[in-house]
């Protein structure tokens, strides 16, 4: 029906994460349509994306320079990691702006389905990160999935070896702007019992 | 925060018709983690399409050859012509595959709001082709928008000229599986209105 160039861009956007075969076809017609304000600027993106970007050898972040440009800033501190599934997370982070320290990434969480296992992680990594940065404190900010939960105690478990490092993880409780009577029967349990005392 | 290469690829892909900032992001974390199985083949595929994609000049299809392989197609019925807004209608009437007339794609409708006035729409090259392959009948496959129906009016009023053409629209009506109660009152009204009788 339709020619195989259009059947080959349409079958390669709609691998993309969340988009279906109806959106690639609707997304191949408007880069066809607008060659040169969507498909000759996106594929001269990718190109330099592809020539330009590089993972970070130290908290794997992606950037333009290795180490990335949060490692190399020597305003942050160097003593307290916070540990993230995924650059997303980063970013996530850097958006709102108040955690002065750096990140680790790991790259995703332990999973048996999707065959990720620990030395998949980037682990080794933290660890000489941890003796030669003389790490206080690793913040793990993973997903309160049941994936990311068992990362988080397989990784603190790792940690122990290290005397005088402080491992915290994300507090859970309700969210702001969270109704009570929409809450998950887990996350009220957990809220309640971390209740703070206000006076 | 991110590097400009990123934050630029971001904004490429953002501006694709049903993507957010937030699935752009995603789906350029995707395509850098992916490079051989995502980027690469990507940008092959829209170079392909940029290269080898054309418009046919007969009907406004989207082909590798021109005349494009239905207008080339001795097996068509060459006297009727089913006009559609755009080569995503072409590609549902195709996968259906009942039809075996011919297409006229307008490339949009009009629409004061977006612009498009009747000589934007590919309509002169239709009137030829009207005459050109002595068309009987011509199927107005618009829309049931309030601009789909104003263009189906213009060019039904402009074919008034072409005597013993006949010109069609689709049948509205209750859908395949809708139920009555959630129906519309217009959708419900045209399809009281045009009640077929079963005996």
């Amino acid at each position: 029906m339709t020619s195989i160039q259009i059947e080959r861009l349409i079958n390669e956007i709609s691998k993309l994460p969340g988009l279906g075969r109806k959106s690639a076809q609707r997304i191949a017609l408007y880069i066809l349509k607008n060659r040169e304000h969507s498909l000759l600027p996106l594929v001269k993106s990718l190109q330099d994306a592809n020539d330009k970007i590089i993972n970070c050898t130290n908290c794997g972040n992606i950037d333009t320079v290795d180490p990335c440009s949060l490692c190399g800033n020597n305003k942050r501190d160097l003593q307290t990691i916070c540990v993230v599934e995924d650059v997303s997370d980063l970013w996530t982070f850097e958006r709102i702006g108040f955690f002065r320290g750096l990140y680790h990434i790991l790259g995703g969480s332990l999973s048996a389905i999707n065959g990720v296992a620990s030395n998949d992680l980037f682990l080794n990594k933290l660890f000489n990160r941890i003796e030669k940065q003389n790490v206080k404190e690793v913040i793990l900010a993973l997903s309160t999935t049941m994936e990311g939960q068992t990362t988080s105690h397989v990784i603190s478990d790792k940690l122990e070896r290290f005397s005088n490092l402080k491992i915290t993880k994300l507090a859970q409780g309700v969210p702001i702007g969270g109704e009570v009577h929409y809450l998950d029967e887990n996350t009220l349990h957990e809220a309640f019992q971390s209740r703070k005392q206000i006076n």
